[in-house]
């Protein structure tokens, strides 16, 4: 079944469920599709429908229970326990994704820290100390980690990515601003401001 | 015309603009969908109906003209000038959007950076100083920028976005992990990391 549900979809459920934790937050216990919806920008029937793909979790008048909404969500995206996570490159980015605490509150430890400039490695960043590059492979197989994050410039990311897979990397999050070249089952994910600011711009008046 | 293209398509472009500029610094004078697909892991079918919402570009038998390509695409996406844009928060993330090259090298122009937290205030960011937030309004205006991002933690994203509308922001970027309201004809866009590896979480195996 799960192969059949769109991608789109998979994609909102992180977003519904930082809304719940926010919910949670508020000290709400309940809630609906129209509330999220409103909260969210998205239509109350789209959150209904996508929500019904995995099962029945709300009921007709009462809504949404979160706490049960919350756990569901956490098993559906494989969220219950947490996933260890190595980035690579130790530059401004690196240092800002290594301090950023919103991965340890939801279901990320970054777990190690690599880069290549002499100048970074030994360096503590928050709880971690920037070891070389060279050691990426050891240490990805000895944690078991299957998650990376790509910081480095873009000359750099397709060889990173090669050497990550080889490593056991089963999912990319990067922000070398270059398409990554990798075998079916592994998963890359975009990031690049840029792309997000040009695309504004062609809706805005040219001058 | 402008208002019939597909969302999804407009979102496309820079990554062809990003793409042929990278063609035009390995020497490459021409193109063609099927290479540009290859390189991006685009259909090159798609490629071509992109690009034929905007005009006839390419030439059967020769492909594209790179430098032509790219000036037409720069041109629909309005980046024939330097845009300039303010950052709202001076830390670790702020930091390293203020020092990241590529905003200089594809339209863009960090004008500004303001940060609440007096450490940070008068502080050096790569050509910027660190101003109190209390400036925005009146920089935003001077300056009569159109694009902001917003690095502040998600408690001040509402009240921060609430001020940049006002003083005449058009289009923002948001790294704060919260759904932002926005009167419409304001542009937003969302980059929250653990979305995007909470997404690929699900299709991994859960141990």
């Amino acid at each position: 079944m799960a192969g059949e549900i769109p991608d789109i979809v998979i994609g909102r459920l992180p977003i519904y469920l930082r809304e719940l934790k926010r919910l949670t937050r508020e000290e709400k216990t309940t809630t609906s599709s129209q509330e999220l919806g409103r909260r969210l920008g998205i239509s109350s029937a789209q959150i209904r429908k996508d929500l019904s793909h995995f099962g029945e979790f709300g009921k007709q008048g009462t809504g949404y229970h979160i706490e049960y909404l919350t756990e569901q969500l956490l098993k559906i995206l494989h969220l219950t326990k947490k996933w260890d996570v190595a980035i690579i490159g130790a530059g401004f980015l690196g240092h800002a994704l290594a301090n950023y605490g919103g991965f340890g509150r939801r279901g990320f430890r970054i777990a190690c820290i690599f880069d290549n400039n002499p100048a970074q490695i030994g360096r503590a960043m928050g709880e971690l100390t920037v070891q070389h590059v060279d050691e990426l492979e050891e240490t990805i197989a000895d944690l078991q980690i299957k998650l990376a994050i790509i910081a480095v410039p873009a000359e750099k990311a397709q060889e990173i990515t090669d050497r990550l897979i080889e490593a056991g990397i089963k999912a990319i999050l990067t922000y070398a601003p270059v398409p990554l070249k990798a075998p079916d089952g592994i998963r890359i994910s975009y990031s690049d401001p840029v792309v997000q600011m040009q695309k504004m711009v062609y809706y805005l008046p040219p001058n």
